[in-house]
């Protein structure tokens, strides 16, 4: 995020991040379910499945390279990381400093495998294992950021009318402050965006296509990703634990 | 790659990759160039760049996990590499059994990084290394894979016409192959077709947008990735190295 923070950067970035959770999506579409990747592994410590042994030693990579040190960049293992070898020059803190520390990730890796994966992949096994473990560290890296952008968010709503939100802070009144950060209308308009984006990117395209197949109208059932899975999870789990982040980062903000 | 090797499943896996080479251009492109990230650096052995560092050990990852067990899977440091830790049953045998040798990565190396990065990227630095070489190790693998599917098209086209192919393997004629091997009408119909997906792929799409948005007419300098910069890649690197894979396949076809 940039120095000065605003709504309209903070919405820019969240349209961005629709982006790459579309394209990730669509990636990992290319391979069926592969539930063997899934399951405690022979080659593995302690019985865990290639995917978390995966997403652990990818994780300490990213981290010796210099990732992990924005607050929306958040990691599932953090107890296994080391110092970055490459450190970066640090970055803007806008945020509070406790920001880096809320992480809905659990919920997000308990979402991602048991509940979406079974809605855009094919229940089949290609043995394509270790290209499917790293297009599901992709979606997940691109679902946990735009749900941790909720911090900035959060700060920026806070920043807009402290009046309205410090005394539900002070009360720990999580309910109202929850409704304070609901905007049906434009819940209703992100789910619409994010499915649109699934059929125009998600679709095949050929040379001999007129305008309408390129706007998508057609059957859903030809797209990568059927576009009503991107509107579900939206509207299942990345608003709703967008704003779970929203409240924790606000319920501390007056520490 | 299936088992039934034809022209038509050759052709789909390469249209299929045409579109992970756009969404991984599209989204390095998020990112400015951020040279620092390819200069040598204090962190890595022997005065390596982050990007080398990064690639290096992201490979021996993936290959700790059962990655570059396929003839298209070419790693870019190869004596790097240990055993799979999470072996997979074995890929069938429907190349010659040299084929996972055959590499062009050292070009496609040089070409990326000197050539091409410059071309869809703004000349800036946001200090977003981490970030940025991830992105650069997403899109060498896609375009790595598509270039060495080249293995496949040779390998169908050599058992289409044996006859045509293999005295000009005999006589080591790489010229006359590499004519055998050249269809202009086929590659233009390629370059036009790479250019309207970074086009649709790489638009900014809002719920307002008519149908001529979504055919991507407008400006092309609103595009996330110039689709100019996707036919050119095409026509200058992409299509020239797959012809050498196949050149170099064929020539060592008939040991």
């Amino acid at each position: 995020m940039a120095e000065q923070l605003s709504l309209a950067a903070v919405r820019d970035a969240l349209i961005r991040e629709e982006d790459s959770i579309v394209f990730a999506l669509i990636e990992r579409a290319r391979r069926p379910r592969n539930a063997a990747a899934y399951a405690p592994a022979a080659g593995a410590d302690d019985g865990r499945s290639l995917a978390e042994f995966f997403v652990r030693e990818a994780e300490v990579l990213q981290a010796k390279a210099g990732h992990y040190q924005k607050p929306e960049d958040v990691p599932f293992f953090p107890q296994d990381l080391l110092s970055p070898l490459f450190p970066s020059k640090g970055y803007s803190k806008v945020l509070h400093s406790f920001a880096s520390s809320v992480s809905v990730n659990d919920a997000i890796w308990k979402m991602y495998f048991n509940e979406l994966l079974p809605l855009f992949t094919v229940d089949d096994d290609d043995d394509y294992y270790a290209e499917t473990v790293a297009l599901d560290f992709a979606c997940l890296k691109a679902l946990s950021r735009r749900i941790h952008y909720g911090k900035y968010v959060a700060e920026v709503k806070f920043k807009d009318a402290p009046q309205d939100y410090s005394p539900l802070i002070h009360a720990k009144d999580t309910d109202a402050l929850m409704n304070l950060l609901t905007f049906k209308a434009v819940e209703e308009k992100v789910k619409k965006s994010v499915e649109k984006k699934a059929r125009i990117f998600g679709q095949n395209v050929t040379l001999e296509d007129g305008a309408d197949k390129q706007e998508g109208n057609e059957d859903d059932s030809v797209c990568k990703v059927n576009p009503k899975v991107l509107s579900e999870l939206y509207d299942q789990w990345v608003m709703p634990l967008t704003k779970d982040v929203e409240v924790e980062y606000l319920l501390r903000r007056l520490d």
